[in-house]
């Protein structure tokens, strides 16, 4: 393959012209028939020569593939709720990112996760190449409906449809349930991407304050009678990005205002596993029928084998499996579904969790320290997670302070992405586990650049 | 942990009930501790008992999850568009699928599936556990360039979106094109999935006669200046379901016409593998500009490593990424992006799609002289692939044949779920690799009853 690679970068075989017959090369290079057609088809699959049928191996059109997204991608972009996706997403991984929504990869179950994976590879047939059913995994769908039976929400199988991610979880139950123009309730702030989601579906969103017990529930009552809302999405568990945990008063309260103004509510568990122990949960007081059950695996196991589930009544399942056959054929990948089930029943998994939420308690209160030295504080003490939702000193523009660190290679996010009403400018979400002594450097930099107006 | 479930299931010990502790338990069993903390770990993860921080394990509520979804599936389903996909998808792995579009797995390159899979245990803990980036695998990207430049398709690594799937590609194409109310085009017969995507998306859908050359070229026009529509969405390699080649002429002509009506054209490549040498395509001649091209891995490598591919303008592609990211955060599994890379640079890959492609031009033969014996006859023989679009004798209806084969448990794909003019009731689809002796007697069965009117 090397000799043939040189040839063509060398260009002693251009674009077009023929190789060596299989017999005459090797005999050339005192090497088998059968390694040449080796080397021909990996460097055909490669794309650098093609077979013409019945004729041998030519030269295929040689370039050196670049790619333009790179060069389009400036730090002049808005700083819109794309914003924070875009920079962290495509990072290079040396990049802290502080800014983003996951936790380094040493945070993660790395070895179970293997394990499964090599597991995989001896799996049945079918698993590895076709489709897989409607619904998705039975086993994994199983497994959850258990896992919600022990905290009091009752489901079957057949309640669980698997997707490809807590977001495409979310899309597929807005495409179903808004049509443009249609009314939203979120909290304010919530996570960015709520807003990008929304925006996408063409629905008017409403904002409802957040406060340390959950929304401002006269707030949220007012919004319920003024703007006839279809549906409210929300975290219950360990906010993103305040990290509140939903008061038993409020959820009580949410529900019976929804009752009454028939209003569907999407409770986003994403970050649930992060949790010390079990807090109020809508779906648990309500059951699944106003009430949809969104989550994914994607935080604690891995983001890479995408993997998500929405838990709803029978029939608004049946709905949704149609729109995902209609609009992605078929749920997440079989393959995907059989590695977090694998993950989640490896004996190492469970205590993983228990290990993470001590560790991320610990890295809290030091980050928490770190902060208070730049005067910067959260705005409450999650229980859980990795977030913490901080106020920067002297109304700092945090938007601009996000621009300037961006400059330094430090990828932030700047509160009025999480706001609809834009209330959120002097706050900064951080993510703990992605802050070093560096982080912390930069984002003082940054932020005195900010404050003394230099360029 | 075999002792533990025993006394669950046999109710030694109820929902609530306190597990011994670690140390009594291993005493009892004479174990050692650790490996009872192995097994009480492993039950935590299948929900079966729950952990009480500092207070020890208890069993979880007993369940025995049942699936709803299965006892609501029947055979009175109406036969639309999505009937075909979910008794396809649903069907156990014994149920013969004729009407399904897939190979059945030992068609596939499982060997070098497995390979790859084994290779993925050992990749960097980036990719197993983090998102990726916004556009997908820079090294699955760079390898498509490649193979488009050698079709004659010029395109950089910036104008390629990675997606989960063929499907979801079109999905976010159109999400990003179309409004509610717009025309589209689609060939008639089309892929049946084609008029789901559709039907959700709210649009007004025009059906293209299509013959032996492509859509009939002179109604093609006319429908351009009658419902001027937005987008046509085709495939021009072996079209499904008719297998028939786009000829270059009506090529050129739909491109012509493509560009005086300003009209977009979804270029689908799902079936380009299976053709024993290429046609033409709309991308080659226009280039990504008018013309989108979209494709998958699902047909040739598996449909169970979920990933697809955009290639379009690098505005396009741009405005895709935000899209993608509002609606499913990230685009396909870093980690499945990574198998079909390392499956395709497989030296075995290239060699298994030439065998392939021999191995069904046989089985086409077989299934055509097969058919013939029943009356059944192609509209057109194929060059390549695994469908043929097939005439009933006596005008038998598909639809009903397709019902009473079902109750013998077939699948089969009647002609009208693929005609949005409903002009294919005697037509019927076959997938010639899910084809054996048994699949012929219950069709040549279900044919009589139909054509005898009998029950």
């Amino acid at each position: 393959m090397q000799a043939i690679r040189r040839m063509i970068t060398s260009q002693a075989l251009a674009p077009g012209d023929k190789l060596p017959s299989i017999r005459r090369f090797a005999r050339d290079k005192g090497v088998s028939p059968s390694t040449v057609v080796e080397a021909y088809d990996r460097l055909a699959a490669e794309g650098l020569i093609r077979p013409r049928p019945g004729s041998g191996f030519y030269v295929a059109a040689l370039l050196d593939p670049t790619d333009s997204s790179a060069a389009r991608e400036s730090t002049d972009r808005a700083v819109d709720p794309f914003w924070v996706s875009r920079q962290s997403l495509d990072a290079g991984r040396e990049t802290p990112r502080p800014g983003c929504g996951w936790l380094p990869p040493d945070w993660m179950p790395l070895a179970a996760v293997r394990r499964a994976i090599r597991a995989a590879a001896k799996m049945d047939d079918a698993t590895l190449v076709e489709y897989g059913s409607t619904h998705g995994s039975l086993a994994l769908r199983r497994m959850l409906v258990r896992q919600f039976a022990s905290e009091g929400i009752e489901a079957d199988a057949g309640q669980i449809l698997l997707t490809s991610s807590g977001t495409q979880a979310i899309d597929l139950i807005c495409r179903h349930l808004l049509r443009p123009g249609d009314t939203v309730l979120i909290d304010d702030p919530c996570y960015f991407n709520f807003r990008a989601l929304l925006q996408a579906h063409a629905v008017r969103i409403v904002g409802v304050p957040y406060t340390q017990t959950g929304p401002d529930i006269a707030l949220f009552q007012d919004a319920l009678a003024t703007h006839k809302p279809r549906l409210y999405l929300t975290n219950s568990a360990l906010h993103n990005p305040t990290g509140v945990t939903l008061s038993p008063k409020v959820a009580h309260r949410i529900l019976s205002a929804a009752a009454s103004h028939d209003l569907m509510i999407v409770e986003d568990e994403i970050f649930a596993d992060f949790e010390p122990d079990r807090s109020v949960r809508l779906a648990a007081l309500d059951g699944l029928g106003r009430v949809i059950r969104i989550g994914s695996f994607s935080k604690t196991l891995s983001a890479s084998i995408r993997c998500g589930y929405i838990a709803a009544s029978p029939e608004l399942v049946e709905a949704l499996v149609d729109l995902q056959l209609a609009t992605g054929f078929g749920g997440p990948s079989p393959l995907a579904a059989e590695l977090v089930l694998r993950t989640l029943s490896d004996g190492s998994y469970y205590r993983h969790l228990g290990s993470l939420r001590s560790r991320l308690a610990r890295r809290r209160r030091e980050i928490v320290a770190d902060l208070a030295k730049l005067g910067v504080h959260p705005w409450t003490l999650p229980r859980g997670g990795f977030y913490l939702w901080c106020r920067l000193p002297d109304a700092a523009d945090a938007s601009e302070v996000a621009r300037r660190a961006l400059r330094d290679g430090i990828v932030l996010a700047p509160g009025n992405v999480f706001s609809v009403a834009q209330t959120a400018a002097d706050f900064m979400r951080f993510n703990v586990a992605q802050m070093n002594a560096d982080v912390l450097r930069q984002l003082q930099k940054a932020m005195d650049q900010v404050l003394t107006g230099s360029e």
